[in-house]
């Protein structure tokens, strides 16, 4: 057989594997907006059932047997071509994938159809009895998982590495620690500075659908093509692509929360810039796809942080928001309410942190699901070792565990290893929106004139286009000319 | 192999099919109600995806072995046994199945997914040159598929018979003959009597989302079950059932027709009655599943007409739409009121049309579609075609194709043979509520105290429970004590 038709014939299985992970995508989409709650049952048997469709293509033998075909192929000489990277990122895939026995997956897949549910009645009733079986189940799996997969050091190590190759604990602990260091006296120094008016400006209530209303405003603004996606009220926030051109962002608001739902829609958003910024010609290979979670995590980072919370976002936005909401911003000062989104205080829930005690946040996580898949820690045991947490990190103790363990739905979906991606995602974020800087001048300056499409268009050459050309620690490289590196996270904060 | 073995695999199987449909159903309802423009060429690849798959395990020559080992066994000695039952259905749908070659059933998938948003903007556009070469490849797909199928007298049957086994072109004509005899004269006699302030009242200003909320009260009231169903607004009028626990209720409002709105939810809602009310340890097999199309169009004739067109249910909600709407409805009188809504007017629309003439729309339909199979008509000759027969049957014209033969979405869905389940449907609710009142005696005296459970327990258990254990004509029968008979429908109309 010819590389180039081994290589048609691998393309074209991954492009059907693709098609039926978009079909998965809409079933979990569904799951998060619409679905009524009586079809939570028949819900875990579709997804089992697409979950079984996919490991069947995907552990074909064939795809093996291609894989061997081309690899050492005159076809894959030069290790950026497209047919170079699809390949080694196939090969991953593959490895990864034949290690899990399909049971497994499908049991997964509806544990945690039903766990999402689950956890939804528990965090509303702040009761984590009703998700602990769930969360029990769910250990039980992914340390399965772990265990199929194989790992080095510890089993946690190859639940993380399914979102960020490469990536282990130690790597993730050491980031974590240098961040601690900097960022704790950071944030005691600066803690609870500027409280006062301003503070309560953000609280001011706006009713739901007028937020709703502005904030896709400013999705188009940014760039959001909603010809090629939507959103919707959802359980939690959440941006999924189900398919080419069908973005869908999950939105959830708060009436006394105008600004946390800008952030959350920027956050989204920035997901779906990437996602609509990638190469369709590449659509369904790993060419077509963010290069990792991190990456991926980057760029809702980067909307959130560096444009969202930043007073020229704000110079151009502020004003819209006074007209169109006059009694809650009608008399807001730029400077004031630019000083109160940016204010440092340790709080509870993870998606309202500010963006200093973020991190703390998601170290938290980190080591709690660590300890979970180590079996250092009883999923029983969860409540009192993350209240001890917050204590210790952050000095706040959940009232109960909806603000405390069961504030996130991660764990319900089944994403162990997870988190360390929106650090990981922050640290890369700063490097990159610190090299746009440098390039293309005062980005401050266009997001006061309303001007976002130079910072996309540049993001769209170096990042979304590239799609998984290189692992995420070598696209840093190529395009701010390092490695990762915290420091440009941890000096953005300082300036702020 | 044991039989009760053989039986055992065999519905396996079939419940993973049906779990799979449920899949299909999500991705078309989606495509109705939610999905951007921007996703239709992926849509139509996941939908081809899906029925190819469908396919592959429909077709599966294991079904047919299993078949043969059931078929004769002492397990299917009662004919009306869920085992017997099941075999005969699951026997004529896999005996069609095999006849048609997946590229077929793909290629109509793929078609139909992008012919519904082509006819979708046609049809605002008012222009059918941009649908009609979707029709034609249409048309040229379901002739093929009446071609594999195969026909005793025309291609029609084929398609037809999808719907309703057994029924023929002929015995449809039949039936459309008698009910012309009797309907038209009748129209003529009473057309435009009643016009005046009631008639003005139907047409007054209701806000869009009050009529939702009021629609779902109603809803709610007769037995629709939102825990286990919800609804959306969709671009036509539509009930799917999205696997057991999920059925889900597209709608349409218009300010300026608030009756129109409640009728058609009422119409969907009996089909949601019907799919809730269906017995789940059923699910997935023919027993568990509607007796046929007609029987489906049957409940939800039976409320929208027998039931949302009565006295009795509008003396008990006309007064909440005074209170709740009191500048549209406050000074209504109910007997102005339910005249006014039964006024019999010839009109260009079918979902907007009277009882009586509503069944000639839909034997226009019926002539047309069948001139279009048989390849007496092109696709290119529908609109005059179409405007023919308005003008003939009905002494009225469409000014564009919009009001013309762009009006319903069935044919670019590829439900050709559909149209004539709409009419059997109204015989059988008319048999079927004259039934009903003999046993329970006066329903609308119940329907205006708000009760409407009465008749919901006796169509569950004499419709719903029973699934598919009788073909249509049979379970006619067996409810009434008599076959089918376009009569009590006559009579019902001549009594109003």
């Amino acid at each position: 057989m010819r590389a180039d038709e081994a290589y048609e014939e691998l393309i074209q299985r991954v492009r059907e594997e693709a098609t039926l992970a978009s079909i998965e995508a809409l079933l979990e989409w569904d799951e998060e907006t619409h679905m009524p709650a009586g079809a939570v049952e028949g819900r875990s048997e579709q997804l089992a059932m697409v979950a079984g469709l996919l490991h069947e293509r995907g552990t074909d033998p064939r795809i093996g047997e291609l894989l061997d075909e081309l690899e050492g192929s005159s076809l894959l000489e030069d290790p950026d071509s497209p047919a170079a990277v699809n390949v080694r990122e196939l090969r991953r895939d593959y490895d990864r994938y034949v290690r899990l026995p399909r049971k497994l997956v499908q049991d997964l897949a509806r544990t945690t159809a039903v766990a999402q549910r689950a956890w939804s009645e528990a965090r509303k009733e702040a009761d984590f009895i009703r998700f602990r079986p769930y969360l029990e189940r769910i250990v039980e799996l992914k340390r399965a998982e772990a265990r199929c997969v194989g790992y080095d050091r510890e089993p946690y190590d190859a639940l993380i590495g399914d979102y960020e190759p490469g990536i282990t604990s130690a790597i993730v602990g050491r980031l974590f620690e240098a961040l601690r260091r900097e960022l704790v006296p950071l944030a005691a120094r600066i803690a609870g500075a500027g409280s006062g008016p301003a503070v309560e400006m953000l609280r001011r209530a706006v009713p739901l659908d007028a937020q709703r209303g502005f904030g896709e405003k400013v999705a188009g603004e940014v760039g959001f093509d909603f010809r090629r996606g939507r959103t919707d009220l959802g359980v939690h926030p959440c941006c999924t692509s189900l398919g080419p051109g069908d973005c869908r962002i999950g939105l959830r608001f708060d009436r006394r929360d105008f600004v946390g739902g800008i952030l959350t829609i920027l956050h989204e958003v920035g997901h779906g810039l990437y996602e609509q910024g990638l190469d369709p010609e590449f659509y369904g290979t790993p060419m077509g796809e963010a290069a990792s979670v991190g990456m991926d995590e980057s760029q809702a980072r980067l909307w959130e942080n560096r444009v969202g919370r930043s007073r020229g976002f704000w110079a151009h936005f502020l004003p819209k928001a006074g007209e169109r909401f006059p009694d809650a911003f009608g008399d807001a000062d730029l400077d004031e309410f630019h000083f109160a989104l940016n204010r440092v205080t340790p709080s509870l829930i993870r998606v309202h942190a500010d963006e200093v005690t973020y991190n703390v946040h998601v170290m938290i996580r980190f080591e709690l699901e660590r300890a979970l898949i180590s079996g250092d820690l009883l999923a029983a045991e969860l409540p009192g070792a993350w209240n001890d947490a917050y204590g210790r990190y952050l000095g706040v103790t959940p009232e109960n565990d909806a603000e405390g363990c069961l504030q996130d739905g991660h764990w319900a979906e089944g994403l162990v290893g997870y988190f360390p991606t929106y650090t990981l995602g922050d640290v890369f974020a700063a490097q990159l929106f610190a090299r746009a800087q440098r390039e293309l001048g005062d980005l401050e300056e266009s997001f006061a004139r309303g001007e976002f499409r130079e910072l996309v268009r540049w993001l769209g050459e170096r990042i979304y286009r590239q799609g998984g050309r290189h692992p995420s620690a070598r696209l840093i490289e190529v395009v701010t000319g390092g490695p990762p590196d915290h420091r440009p996270l941890v000096e953005a904060l300082r300036v702020r």
